[in-house]
C-alpha cells in the first residue's frame, strides 16, 4: 500500500487520519521487515518511529538516531520528519490544534495506550480501524514450529502451567489470556524459526484456570469463538501488553478483564539449574569459536572488511553443537562506524578494516542450551595511546560491575551507576544501557530487570542473567564496548549478591594500559583469563590452542 | 483534649472516625511539641505516625523505628498499635470492612491526599472537621520576626518576587498561593525564633503577579478575604503540599487553582554566591568550634555522658560569632546507644560514655550566614579492631562519594549507589539515605534533591549543597557514620560536576586502619586534613592547635 492509496482510504472511511506503528500485533516483539507498514508506506526502514498520516501530509516521529537515515529514506515533499522523544500522544497535544478522527489498528496498539489517548486528549476521536484498511500486520509465512526439548528447558510445559493456575486460583481468575509472545514461547516450551534471529514462536495463548491451554498462531478469529466460553468469567490480562483488540473482544462477551502483569516475564527471568547449566554450556561452545575467529582475524584482518568479519564469525559459530543461528545481526564495525551506537554493516556501509584502528564486534548466537551476546573491541595495528586509554577506563568500568556486591533485590540502576560512575571519572559517559537480561533460547534482550540510569527499577535476583556492557565512543574517530553475560549468584555474604561470568573470551591486552588499573583490577583480569584458558582451551588444538594461551597470559 | 472526649466528639458530630496526624498547617514542616494531637490524645512522642480513632476503639500506625517506643507510651487498652510503612489509605483500604464517614483536619492534609482518599476509597466517606472538634492546630506561640539580612541572603525580596512573577507570567497566573512556610521564609528573607532548632518563619503567602504579597502568619481567617479579590481568576499552587482547606476555599472563591509545583523549591535549593560563601565561612567557625570540642572530649570523656557532650559541644559553638542555635536535636550515641539510628540521649537514655568504644556524634548548627550538620565517630580508649575495620570501610563509603565524578542533572540515586556500593562489597549497608539537601539559615533537611536509593530522581546541579554520611550500625554493639556536608561545583571535565567539601573538621585517624584504603583513598583523607588544617588553625591558638595539628598530620 503507498501513502497515497492510505490517503485515499482515509478520506472513504472518514479518517482524518492514521496512527501507524512499526510493530504488529505483538507489540513490541520482533517483526518481519515485511511487515513493516511505516516501510511501506515512506521508505523509513528504522527500528523504532511512529507515522502519523493525515489526508494531506504525513510526519515521521523518529528519535535522535535516526534523524538523518528517516531524512535519506523518505520524500521531503510528502512526509515531514519530526526529531523527538516525545510519545506520539505528546506530539498530538501539542501539535493538533483542531479536533481530529484518528483511525489506528486495534492489534497494533496496547489497550493501556488507547485508554490513555481517550483520557488525555479528549478533545481527539481514535478510533479503531476494524477493517484494517492499512492491511494485515502479520506476514503468513510459514514457520516450523518446534518443541524446546525439556532437556534444554529444564521444565516441562505441565509444570509451568501448574504454576501459573496456582497464581491464576490465588488471584480469583478463570483464565489468563497472554499476548506476550515471548511468555507463550517459554510456558508452552515452544519455538519456531519464523524470525531470522529469535527463535520465538509468535502466538497468543489463553489458559484456563482448569490447566488446559488454546494457542492462537494463525486464525485470530479463533479467539472470539474461545473467549464465549468464559462470558461472565474473569481473566487476567496485561493491559498494558495486550493489544486493545482482545480487550474489546473480551468487553463484548461481558467478560471482566483484570489488569494483572503476567507473572511468566518474572518467572522466565530466573533461570532454572538446566537453563543456567545451559547457558553455562552454550557459552564454552560460543567462547571456542569466538577464540578462533579472533586467531583468525589476526592473521588476515589486512584483507578483510566488515562483511567478511560477519561472515567468517558466522562460519565459526555454525560449526558448532546445538547452533540454531545467530542472536542478533552482527555489528562489525571498523573505525569510525564503531562510534555509531546502532551502526549495522549493509553494502553500502562496509568499510575496510583500517590499520592502526580499533574493530568494535559485538553479536551473539541461539543455541538450543542458551543463548550468547557479547561485545570485543580488538586492536587492528597500533591503535593510538588515546584509544588505548579509553579502551582501560572502560574495562575499569565493566570491572566495578562485574565485581560488584550488593543486597538481594537491589534494582539494577544502582550497578548501572557503580559502572557509569567509574567512567565518569574521566569525563566520559555512554548514551546506552549497561546491562539487560536475555532469554533462554528467546530475546537476546529480555526484561523485566534491566542495568540502566533510568527505568531500571527492577529488582535483582539469583539466576537472572544480564550482560554487562559500558562503552565510549568517540565521534567519527572510534567505538569501544566489552560486554560479557554474567549470572547473578550468591555471594560469600548472606544476603548479598554477586556476578558470575558466563562469557568466556579474551579481553585484548594489546589495548590495555596496566599501569592505569588498580591492582584489584590488575587481579580480576587475570583471573577472568585464567579461568577463560581453563575452560576453553579442551576444545582447541594447535595453533587457535597456543593463541588463547597467549592471549590469557597475565598483565 | 483526651482520646474519650474525642470519641464523645465523633458521635455527637456523627463522625465514625477521625483521622490525626502529627502535623501543623505547615504540612511536613517541623512542630511544636503542643502542636502534637497524637501525643496530647493518646501519650506517643515519635516524629511520625498516623492515629485512627474510632468511636470504640484507636489505631496507631507507626513504622519499625516506633513499634517499641509506641507500645511503652501508650496505653494498650485503648490503642492497638499497628507496625506498617502503609500509608493511611492502604491501611483502611485492607482493614475497614464497613463503609465509614472519617473526618479530617482540612487545613492538615493536603489537596492531592484527600483526593486520593476520595478516589481510591470510594465507598468510605471523608468529611472535613470544618469545626475543628479537635481543637486548633498551631500553638499560638508569640515568635519574634525578623528580617534574614541581605548580607547574608544575597539576593533581595524584591529580586526573588520578580523572579516569581515572572515564573506567574510565563504560566499564565495572577496570583501563587504558597503553603510551603520554607519556600516563605526563603522568598520574603524573614525567619523567626518559633521552632526551636529551625529559624522557619510560619507563614503562607498569597503573590499577585503584581508583585504585592499577602502574608499571613496567625489569622487565617484574612486568607479568604484576601482571595475575593481574585473571583475568576487563576492562582498556581501546589496540591501536593497545600492543605485541603485552601484548596476548598479558592473553589467557594471561583478561583481556578492551578496545580503546580512551586517553583521556589528549586530555586532556593541552588544557592547564590553569598549564601555559598556564607556556607563556607560558618562551616570554618563551626569547625573550630568542633575541635575545640574534640579536644576537650579526649581530655575529659573518661568523666561524661551523653548529655554532657550535648551541653559542652553547645557551648563552644553558641560562643562564635552569628550564631543562632542548634539546626536540630544533637545525637550523642555512646556504644551500643549508636546502633539506634534516631536516638536523642535524654535523662532516661543518658549513657556514660562508654571505655574502648565509639561515641556517634550527629550535630550542627544555625548560623545566620549558613547551616551545618556533620557527624564524627570518635573513638574512646582502644576501640576492637571490628570497630575500627567497619570505620574504615564507612570511610570508603564516603570518599567513593565524596570523589565523586558526574554528568550535570545526574540524580542522586547515581551518588547514593556509588557509595552504597563500595559498603556492600563488604557485605554491609545503611538503612538510611546517603544525603539530604540543606536549606540556607532553614532547614537542614531540605528537597528537592537527596542521595537516596529510592525518591531520588531530582537531578544535581551546581551550587546545590548536600550531606554525604554513610554508615554502619552493628546492632547492640555500636553505630558509625561519618558525614560532611558539600557544595556541588564544576568540575575539571566541561559539562561533569563534583564535590567541595564544606564540613571541616578532621575524621579520626585512630579508628582507620591505613591499609585497608588504596593510595588514592590515602591521598583524599591527607588532602582533606590538609584543608581542615589550613582553615581551621588561623582560628585556633595554644593546645587547641596542638591538638587540631596532631589530628590532620598525614597517615
Amino acid at each position: 500500500m503507498t501513502l497515497h492509496d492510505l490517503q485515499t482510504a482515509l478520506i472513504k472511511n472518514n479518517f482524518d487520519a492514521y496512527i501507524v506503528t512499526r510493530g504488529n500485533m505483538f507489540l513490541g516483539q520482533d517483526t518481519l521487515d515485511e511487515e513493516n507498514k511505516i516501510k511501506e508506506l515512506c521508505g523509513f526502514s528504522g527500528s523504532a518511529g511512529t507515522l502519523l498520516v493525515f489526508r494531506d501530509k504525513a510526519v515521521l516521529m523518529v528519535d535522535g538516531r535516526y534523524e538523518l537515515q528517516a531524512a535519506l529514506e523518505t520524500d521531503s515533499a510528502a512526509v515531514s520528519i519530526v526529531c523527538t522523544n516525545d510519545t506520539v500522544a505528546t506530539w498530538i497535544n501539542n501539535n493538533q490544534e483542531q479536533p481530529c478522527t484518528f483511525a489506528y489498528d486495534p492489534w497494533c496498539h496496547s489497550a493501556s495506550e488507547v485508554d490513555y489517548w481517550n483520557r488525555a486528549l479528549k478533545k481527539h476521536t481514535f478510533t479503531p480501524d476494524t477493517k484494517q484498511i492499512i492491511g494485515p500486520r502479520l506476514s503468513n509465512t510459514q514457520a516450523e514450529i518446534f518443541e524446546h526439548e525439556i532437556r534444554f528447558a529444564g521444565l516441562s510445559m505441565n509444570e509451568k502451567i501448574s504454576k501459573l493456575t496456582a497464581f491464576m486460583e490465588k488471584n480469583r481468575l478463570d483464565a489468563y489470556f497472554m499476548a506476550e509472545c515471548d511468555a507463550v514461547s517459554w510456558l508452552m516450551n515452544l519455538r519456531s524459526n519464523c524470525l531470522p534471529d529469535t527463535p520465538l514462536l509468535r502466538a497468543y495463548a489463553l489458559i484456563s484456570v482448569d490447566g488446559s491451554v488454546s494457542l492462537f498462531t494463525s486464525d485470530f478469529r479463533a479467539i472470539e469463538v474461545e473467549l464465549a466460553a468464559f462470558n461472565g468469567k474473569n481473566i487476567g490480562v496485561s493491559f498494558g501488553q495486550t493489544p486493545k483488540q482482545i480487550y474489546n473482544i473480551m468487553k463484548n462477551q461481558r467478560i471482566y478483564p483484570v489488569n494483572l502483569a503476567n507473572p511468566v516475564q518474572n518467572w522466565k527471568a530466573v533461570k532454572n539449574p538446566v537453563e543456567l547449566q545451559g547457558f553455562r554450556d552454550a557459552h564454552i561452545r560460543d567462547g571456542a569459536a569466538v577464540v578462533k575467529f579472533l586467531h583468525w582475524l589476526d592473521k588476515n584482518w589486512k584483507n578483510s572488511d566488515e562483511l567478511g568479519v560477519v561472515d567468517k564469525l558466522y562460519e565459526f559459530r555454525s560449526a558448532g553443537e546445538h547452533f540454531f543461528g545467530n542472536s542478533f545481526a552482527t555489528i562489525a564495525a571498523s573505525g569510525p562506524n564503531g562510534a555509531i551506537v546502532h551502526y549495522h554493516p549493509d553494502s553500502r556501509s562496509n568499510r575496510k578494516l583500517d590499520n592502526d584502528s580499533l574493530l568494535l564486534l559485538d553479536s551473539g548466537a541461539q543455541y538450543y542450551d542458551g543463548t550468547t551476546d557479547i561485545t570485543r573491541t580488538i586492536a587492528l595495528g597500533k591503535p593510538a595511546a588515546e584509544m588505548i586509554e579509553s579502551f582501560t577506563q572502560v574495562l575499569k568500568a565493566h570491572i566495578a560491575a562485574a565485581t560488584a556486591i550488593f543486597p538481594e533485590e537491589t534494582p539494577g540502576i544502582a550497578i548501572d551507576s557503580i559502572a557509569r560512575g567509574r567512567l565518569w571519572k574521566f569525563g566520559k559517559d555512554y548514551k546506552h544501557g549497561t546491562g539487560h537480561g536475555v532469554g533462554h533460547f528467546l530475546n537476546v534482550h529480555e526484561g523485566p530487570q534491566r542495568l540502566a540510569s533510568s527505568g531500571a527499577s527492577y529488582p535483582l535476583s539469583a539466576n537472572m542473567i544480564t550482560s554487562i556492557e559500558p562503552g565510549y565512543y568517540q565521534p567519527s574517530a572510534y567505538g569501544i564496548r566489552i560486554e560479557n553475560l554474567a549470572a547473578v549468584t550468591e555471594s560469600e555474604f548472606p544476603g548479598y549478591l554477586k556476578f558470575e561470568p558466563l562469557t568466556m573470551v579474551p579481553i585484548d591486552k594489546r589495548l590495555i594500559n596496566k599501569y592505569l588499573l588498580s591492582r584489584q583490577e590488575q587481579a580480576w583480569l587475570n583471573d577472568y583469563h585464567r579461568l577463560v584458558a581453563a575452560k576453553i582451551s579442551p576444545l582447541l588444538t594447535g595453533e587457535d590452542l597456543s593463541w588463547l594461551q597467549q592471549a590469557c597470559t597475565p598483565l
